[in-house]
């Protein structure tokens, strides 16, 4: 048995740490070369103890001096910023790079990694939002394979199970609609920070729980859908599934569907991408669907969760404006949780931002950033100006 | 395109006109070149007008007489019988054979389409259950593909996708559950033959549907699993499904559940036998699974509905015992169905037959056909005995 050599990049993050669960699990079959992580610097050396990475990265240098104290002589080679995700990206040993880190950080390093000819297990949705053309035509030129952790787009992946586009009608998301799903629109106005992060069936970090709640999270993923399998926005359809145990479905051609199902555990994807193209066995547990019950979808209501309609907007109309919409949609959600700004507002400072925004064709990462400082500039002030309605 | 002769046992049957609407919607692709059934000598010189087969077989000889009357000068080369059936399913212009006769008649058809290398679509469920080992080992032995047209199997056969047998951790067969799923055990033992035939999603013939109501159909299913797929018994599980939307799932070794969704509709399985390995654009209708609204799932109650336990037996036991429970399954249906055994009589007779066979292992189609012959006599004497508890 050949051991895969894993980078993770966010390996103190939920998702980083559920990975790590899943090299516990397989310790003949995965080894970690690299971890690159953002503040948690005595969490890292815990994970630096355990698993004697070659090399480690932190966001900035006060992470690393913390990580050098808590290690002490153990401490592997380091780096920070840019530069230290790429290391870890791009390290030797790693066959495969596990990219949770949150935001925009982790562009640069996931091109790296793709030019470096490693898998790419990618659970940050920013990668392919962004730079969706960039990042796929590189994976493209250089033979790399896109795995996607998120559960939804790696559903998708086992279902189409190689099966050519041309067989492909549609694409179906589901969402579980967030805690909001049945809340009339006036009391969306009046929803707390509080309320919109107890999700009701997945347990993630504060900005995409309130993605989850604006279904924006289901907006950035139609579009991640669209790099990731090739479809037009038409061919991806969004449902609501409350119980979020169907992860997705694709329509085939004949009228046939096709749908993966499991139970609520991020460690049943980055498992997938780790072992693909094999499938092991795992200590994960089974799917009791006569315990579920009930599984019940309906169409979501776009009226109340303009996210969605925004996000299909955006890829429809293309360029950067799948950045503005995310950019903006990231100052808004901090606006939200700083209490500045008011539930609904959220897709209010998207849309003008969408609207005063002067679209470029993505040709270089140059112009990624710059649509993306633009918008997070003209949220901010959107946000300022909006902050009365809170 | 090449064009693919079909040639079909049981055309003018539910499953064999869903497949001539199969034909109809894709003339360019398929040719009709040979046509069995049983009496229905007008429906057949329909067929005969419409499609110009090279052969057409009917079960005696009153039946081709009635067939030339109403074919006058078109009439094509006939025959009847266990030949005839053979000449259908081995015609040289045939590529696939759409096994859809009633009952054991098909099976020395069967075993001869393979021999000449045809491709199977199989909604026979007899051939199996009686004889799976010969089958499949010809299959294998001659490289041919049995396809199977039940939508529950070839649900799993679309899940499956060329997945190795290693990676398959269970395949879990969905039961509509029929017309007394929620019926009182008391209840059970005054059904008319009349409410048992009123399924509550599929339009099927009336042995079949007797069969769903009593859970025989699945556990045939379960047994034609078995050697479809080549699961054991333990890997076999049934989950009640009220909806029959999900058509069947497969559970994966790492806990990851991939199912096949759908409308019922007969003409989505047969098209996926006849496309295969490709698929089809197709006029058939789109799952709208917001319409559909809600999916349940529950345990099959097994003290209520015996026949379901009874082919797990015969299936653990093996060799012949598959047999007997066909065969006195399909008498006792027979008396049911004429008011001369009740609705719970007929698992009772199924037992008694099985408890008093002597069960040996299926090393020839006659050791089958032995079995049977004994069964059916032993299934008429004990259904006799037991008319009394109508």
């Amino acid at each position: 048995m050949t051991v895969k050599g894993v980078a993770i990049l966010g390996s103190t993050g939920s998702i980083g740490r559920s990975a790590l669960a899943v090299v516990d699990a397989h310790p003949t079959r995965l080894k970690v070369v690299s971890l690159a992580a953002g503040e948690n610097a005595s969490l890292l050396a815990d994970q630096v103890r355990r698993y004697c990475p070659d090399f480690v990265a932190m966001a900035g240098g006060k992470g690393i001096d913390r990580l050098k104290a808590a290690c002490g002589p153990n401490l592997p080679a380091v780096g920070t910023g840019t530069e230290g995700l790429i290391a870890v990206a791009t390290q030797r040993s790693a066959d495969i790079v596990i990219c949770a880190s949150a935001g925009t950080a982790g562009l640069e390093a996931v091109l790296a990694a793709i030019e470096a000819g490693k898998t790419i297990a990618l659970a940050n949705k920013e990668v392919l939002v962004m730079a969706g053309e960039l990042v796929t035509a590189a994976a493209r030129r250089r033979g790399v394979a896109i795995l996607p952790v998120d559960s939804e787009h790696n559903a998708i992946h086992q279902c189409l199970h190689a099966r050519p586009a041309s067989e492909v009608r549609r694409i179906i998301l589901t969402a579980s609609g967030g805690p909001f799903r049945d809340c009339q629109a006036d009391a969306l106005e009046r929803v707390s920070p509080e309320a919109a992060l107890q999700h009701p069936t997945w347990q993630m970090g504060r900005k995409i729980t309130i993605d989850s709640a604006t279904l924006m999270n289901k907006g950035l993923e139609v579009i991640e859908a669209h790099w990731l399998f090739g479809v037009t926005a038409d061919q991806i359809d969004v449902v609501i599934h409350p119980q979020s145990i169907v992860h997705s479905l694709v329509e085939l051609i004949d009228g046939s569907v096709i749908a993966q199902l499991g139970v609520t555990d991020m460690r049943l994807p980055i498992q997938y991408a780790c072992s693909y193209p094999d499938r092991w066995d795992g200590s994960l547990p089974s799917l009791d669907l006569a315990r579920a019950g009930r599984l019940e979808f309906l169409e979501p209501a776009h009226d109340r969760f303009p996210c969605l309609g925004l996000a299909y907007d955006a890829l429809r109309a293309g360029g950067t404006l799948p950045v503005v919409l995310n950019a903006a949609n990231e100052i808004a959600v901090g606006a939200f949780l700083d209490h500045k700004l008011g539930f609904m507002a959220i897709p209010r400072v998207i849309q003008k931002a969408m609207q005063a925004h002067d679209s470029q064709p993505v040709s270089t990462l140059q112009v990624v950033r710059r649509a993306d400082a633009w918008a997070r500039q003209y949220a901010r002030d959107a946000a300022h100006e909006l902050e009365l309605t809170v």
